[in-house]
């Protein structure tokens, strides 16, 4: 089997021109950064008239190795090509901390990548590099703040929870004292960073409709309390200009290729726990300005990822999905069915069987957003006929459709039939109705949250996140909608909890705010937001040559 | 009079695809990063035939403001167009870090500026942030190594010198406590960061000549050493691979357009003191490739700049100059005629004249390496005739050309009269011979510049300066050449030595090992590589409007 990267580079590439003719684009449109990559100026997004229809692939509770939606968009869209369709795939940009850890690219795979894929998960377009330098360059204004004589805030240095960020699996810097060496070198104090992809300005990009929004959405940013207990934002240092300055390019989304020279607008990648773990609203709208079928996914399993784009990001933008895919694979169910990790591998029908009340959940969630949903089994080489029929056979009596994607190994082809029953149900069309109103209290969001879409009894907040919650009101955060931080391998907030758990509460240890993104983040559970390397980083084996081909990603 | 942004705004930029055609580069030739920057692969580096002339842009002993060298390079290179000569001005990258504090940009100024201007001074292609990345990665790598069980190399916390990276003013990071936060968060220990420029994968970069040449370089950077005192070098990590392919495209230099359309191709930009002061080997050698005049300049005034450019960059690259600006103005002569800072707005012709040991100096080092050397009056508003008139009559006794540049209010007009000049002196040539022989014990390479270049009796080591020039010796590293990190206000290493001083030591205080870029840094003073924000930072003046117009930087 060969690696991504082997099949990525014997890929004939078309130049962006081209595939942005697709969409209807000339060159005068296009900001080019090579022959393979382009920004899309904002002048392109069409607010008014016909848009396209909305295709929301999300999955099932994972396995730790993913369940491949991003294979399937991108092979789901090349399918809708193969039909005929005007199609775009809006996806995340990868994160390049981790591709020198364990986890390889991020990019789709086999005959369903995006290309070029050494280009898009090292710097691409630089739009990490400038969310992590508009985050650093607030982080450097407060922390001159706090050293201040003649224009002091008067910040209590112990209320600042605005860390740094940098894209790199480094975990010898999650906590560090910093400002030390004298009066010279700042205030002492705590801190730390996290990787890039946690920052809330990330949140923030890919939440903002323009460069305006952008910027009060960045002023709005909490950053602590003064001495006195008034809570001090982005905007009282004057930081928000800056920001967006430093932001001007990286909030225009993306364009490259899938492999079948599919157009794929990729643009922002926020954390899915911590974050609404999904592509920026202006890619999506780019999208729809420019095709007639958009196919884009969201992190985790449909209880976050699915949850928060159509809570947050739909809610904030107006956006509804006019069909859902939910992506189920044979080992995640027989892993739901209560097989042990190393024996997902052996063939074992009835596993299939018990894990399939997963699957109804999120189908069950689904249906309650109000959307028409497709099953899409991603079938991997070692699924057996009997196991899948499993599957087939339960999604007749639950009366979804259902798909077999072989979109790795076959690219379009592989998602033909995906793509027809998708075409059905978008055409049949969904009546998106959010879980909640913003405007309801924030328990009562969170409550019903945990109870709607988890299957939660009930919310036990402690004594910590019932002071936050106090916190966010008193500053007027009622109105924000939630954004979960649980577990992505459960539906309850109990990693080992497979399938379809009842009888148990959701346990929200803190709750954080995130004021510029507009969200409130109850967190249940311990959250990384800075990943080590392993012992044997992959970045060891990682080279280049001299004709600039890079080997080792995959 | 107009900030430089406003101008910038008002100029009608061209396609790059334009400009690159003066080069005699088609479009294929190309890299575009959108329509006015360009990266120029390395394949159009031509090593044998004709090449164009060097001109290098030096500068007597700066004042704090600076001298205005890259001004008066881009103004001659206009200049030289204005009399119908092919040419390129070949320049640094500013740093992203310093337009948030005080200083404003660093692409020139008024109407002899680089363009697009807030393009290169904020993210420009990436090329600073990659090497921040590629630097971290290896920190990275060293700290997991550090609590790594199974694959440990015994490398001892306390003898690892590399820090991390950020290009942004960030005074709180100077010194730091990291891997704190239990068994989970690395081993605890001191470290910091310092600014990207002062990074040295930037002096790598700047020196290297081609892929394979960049990734021997990064391997030999010298880490620390193990418990039982082994050197340890980034080979040894496995990390030179992942460090390359970070560096994929920043490798290759960019293309922009001064003001008047002459082609700029700008890259790299390591701090003058502790690294070469220069942009890179492979800018210097595209522009020679590609056009008959090729303006450059180096950090700080000769003694620093110029002495790195001819003893590091051109012996290493076997580059040589066919002729040297020397830049003078009247405020630093009258500084180092002993007028103090404020009142250098007054006209003094007798400072002017009590200053000139220093131009004279200066002078006759760049004699001293064979160059023919044209003095160029870079000319303030505040300057009189009378003060110019002591220059000019100085250098005709000297017998050296003089020309005022107009450059900054009058374009390339402004430094007609100047490119004539240094016409004249490059068609006459040249005859470099550089200071010393690398091979030359590592004290008689310092002794040499400090006495030939700086005008020293003397060098005086400090104990530890004594202790770590023999374990670079016993590294191995004796044939490297001196890169001197000294202050830029004096012949000598007393800031407040003005004009020529006599009768002064030099003392070594440290010496550190850039074993990867290839010199040995004797350090006399305090360097500062991590600069700080100002009370009121001018980051709070940036801002952006709808159509994404940047204004506050100037």
């Amino acid at each position: 089997m060969n690696h991504d990267i082997q099949i990525a580079r014997a890929a004939q590439l078309e130049d962006i021109g081209q595939i942005a003719s697709r969409l209807g684009l000339s060159e005068d449109d296009l900001e080019r950064y090579g022959k393979y990559k382009a920004k899309l100026p904002l002048r392109l997004i069409r607010r008014e008239g016909p848009q396209g229809k909305l295709i929301l692939v999300t999955a099932i509770s994972p396995t730790p190795a993913g369940e491949g939606k991003t294979t399937v968009s991108i092979g789901l869209s090349q399918g809708l090509n193969h039909l005929g369709r005007k199609v775009a795939v809006v996806l995340r940009e990868p994160s390049l901390g981790p591709v020198f850890g364990i986890k390889g690219g991020a990019a789709g795979g086999g005959q369903s990548q995006v290309l070029p894929m050494e280009d898009i998960n090292l710097h691409f377009t630089g739009d990490f590099s400038a969310i992590e330098k508009a985050h650093n360059l607030l982080a450097a204004l407060i922390d001159n703040n706090l050293q201040s004589k003649s224009r002091s805030l008067g910040i209590d240095p112990r209320t600042v929870l605005w860390k740094r960020v940098m894209d790199m699996n480094d975990r010898a810097l999650r906590h560090t004292v910093i400002g030390l060496g004298g009066t010279g070198g700042g205030m002492p104090r705590e801190s730390g960073f996290d990787i890039t992809a946690a920052s809330e300005i990330m949140a923030i990009l890919c939440l903002s409709e323009s460069l305006s929004g952008l910027k009060e959405r960045l002023g709005n940013i909490f950053v602590g309390f003064t001495f006195d207990k008034k809570p001090v934002y982005a905007r009282d240092l004057h930081a928000q200009g800056a920001m967006a300055a430093l932001l001007r390019d990286a909030i225009k989304p993306n364009l490259v290729q899938a492999i079948e020279g599919v157009p794929a607008i990729i643009h922002g990648g926020p954390f899915a726990n911590i974050a609404q773990g999904t592509n920026s609203v202006l890619a999506t709208r780019m999208g729809l300005s420019l095709a007639d079928y958009v196919v884009t996914e969201a992190g985790f399993g449909a209880d976050l990822g699915a949850e928060k784009f159509l809570d947050i990001k739909c809610q904030s933008a107006g956006l509804a999905p006019d069909a859902a895919v939910l992506v189920a694979t044979i080992r995640a169910l027989k892993y739901h069915g209560g097989v042990a990790l190393p024996d997902l591998g052996q063939p074992n029908p009835e596993a299939v069987a018990n894990g399939l009340p997963n699957l109804e959940k999120h189908l069950d969630n689904l249906r309650g957003f109000g959307l028409n949903a497709v099953v899409a089994l991603n079938r991997f080489g070692a699924d057996t006929e009997a196991e899948i029929q499993v599957v087939a056979e339960a999604c007749r009596k639950y009366g979804v459709r259902f798909a077999i994607s072989e979109a790795w190994g076959k690219g379009g082809n592989g998602a033909a039939g995906l793509a027809e029953q998708v075409l059905a149900a978008a055409n049949e069309g969904s009546h998106f109705k959010p879980l909640y109103e913003w405007e309801t209290p924030l328990k009562s969001k969170i409550e019903r949250i945990a109870q709607r879409i988890y299957g939660a009894e009930g919310v036990v907040y402690s004594k910590r996140a019932e002071r936050d919650l106090k916190r966010a009101e008193r500053l007027g955060l009622s109105d924000l909608p939630i954004c979960m931080a649980k577990t992505q391998k459960s539906l309850s907030d109990d990693p080992s909890l497979i399938g379809r758990p009842t009888g148990f509460d959701i346990h929200i240890r803190e709750v954080e705010i995130a004021a510029g993104a507009g969200f409130i983040i109850p967190i249940s559970g311990d959250i990384m937001r800075m990943p080590g390397l392993p012992a044997t980083p992959s970045a060891e084996q990682i080279d280049i040559n001299e004709e600039g081909e890079i080997t080792g990603l995959f």
